[in-house]
């Protein structure tokens, strides 16, 4: 079935959205000065009318759920919700560390994203008949903490290879047969995982939509205020 | 204009939603023991139910828009922009301060609202011709460093007044007729006061809601991952 799907993505300092229906995706990115929640709704207005599509057409909404920008994981969690809800409509989280593998064209994948305070969320994947099977488990650590790999054939991706490239090479030392640059999370590519999600009908209703954090929710809980 | 309001309000442990109309009211609260993010949406179902209403003959999405959790300020902000724009409808964020003073039935109300980390959330307001105006404008302050107030015949709630009595009470002294206990933001006083707000135009679009924080944005930032 070709499902029309919107994707969110606010994790990070961009903000994008994308419409993806089979293998068509239209999508837009802004580095966002303002603040994501001013511009993701704009942005979907515009994509809407680009693809010529109503918001009555859809068949679901997916959005990055994480781990990242604890405030564009809620933006983007919380909106999806709103919208989904109103539309009567089925979610689907997607991993953003996953979606930023998925923004390679290869099949051995290892993820770092900047956590900040010295740290990285990391996962490695590997892709097995057009799915993304986990290796490593999306974990929160030091760079120089990063789980070990097996094997010379992985690429790496995402901010934390940027900012911890010397620690993480002297991690996987002959593990990477190379380090691609500038991917990050991206809608197009949050969409592009979702479509098998609603497909086999793992998506959730909309209240049981949720971010996925990573760093120690008790933390999270003290900062909260 | 009898205008139907869904008002939806997770700035604090209570989780509460309100359908209003005109005069009428009716709601729900728990106390969030799960995710205020989980419950709201049921709890809207429910409610519509009750009312017979359907989302579709709303005619305005109200949220309480702070100060308080940050988490759940972003959850309230984010199904609200969600729902308003996929229904086309305005939305207004009113203050979970002049709500908390909004469900006292008198004219001159002092809140404080508990801000965790040693500090209160702060206004006073007076009632003039059914509108409340700002004596005290919202601040975050030490209880003890609370903004001084003329006169005698204050009525203070807040979750504040219960947390930091002593320090309050040695602030305000002989200021203080009553301090009400128990009283937090609901949404049915978001509703009631957004009412107004929707009739007089001030509202705004879904882009444009956002929450208020008054705690430094600086340092959410940094923890904000």
């Amino acid at each position: 079935m070709k499902l029309k799907i919107l994707a969110l993505e606010t994790s990070t300092e961009f903000c994008s959205v994308a419409l993806c229906e089979h293998d068509k995706t239209i999508h837009r990115e802004v580095l966002a000065i303002r603040s994501h929640s001013e511009i993701l709704l704009p942005m979907t207005t515009e994509i809407l009318a680009e693809a010529e599509w109503t918001l009555q057409q859809l068949d679901g909404i997916a959005f990055g759920s994480g781990p990242g920008s604890f405030t564009g994981l809620r933006i983007a969690c919380g909106v999806a919700q709103g919208l989904a809800y109103a539309l009567d409509l089925p979610v689907v989280g997607i991993s953003t560390l996953e979606a930023t593998a998925e923004r390679t064209d290869r099949d051995n994948v290892v993820v770092a994203l900047d956590a900040r305070m010295s740290e990285i969320y990391h996962a490695a994947y590997q892709r097995q008949n057009q799915i993304w099977k986990m290796i490593s488990t999306p974990t929160l650590c030091s760079p120089l903490r990063a789980p070990s790999l097996l094997g010379k054939a992985w690429v790496a991706c995402g901010s934390g290879f940027e900012k911890y490239q010397e620690e993480l090479l002297s991690v996987y030392g002959d593990n990477l047969q190379e380090i691609r640059q500038g991917l990050h999370p991206h809608a197009s590519s949050i969409a592009a995982l979702a479509i098998s999600r609603f497909n086999d009908g793992t998506a959730t209703t909309p209240e049981n939509a949720a971010p996925v954090y990573l760093r120690n929710q008790v933390a999270l809980k003290e900062n909260e205020r």
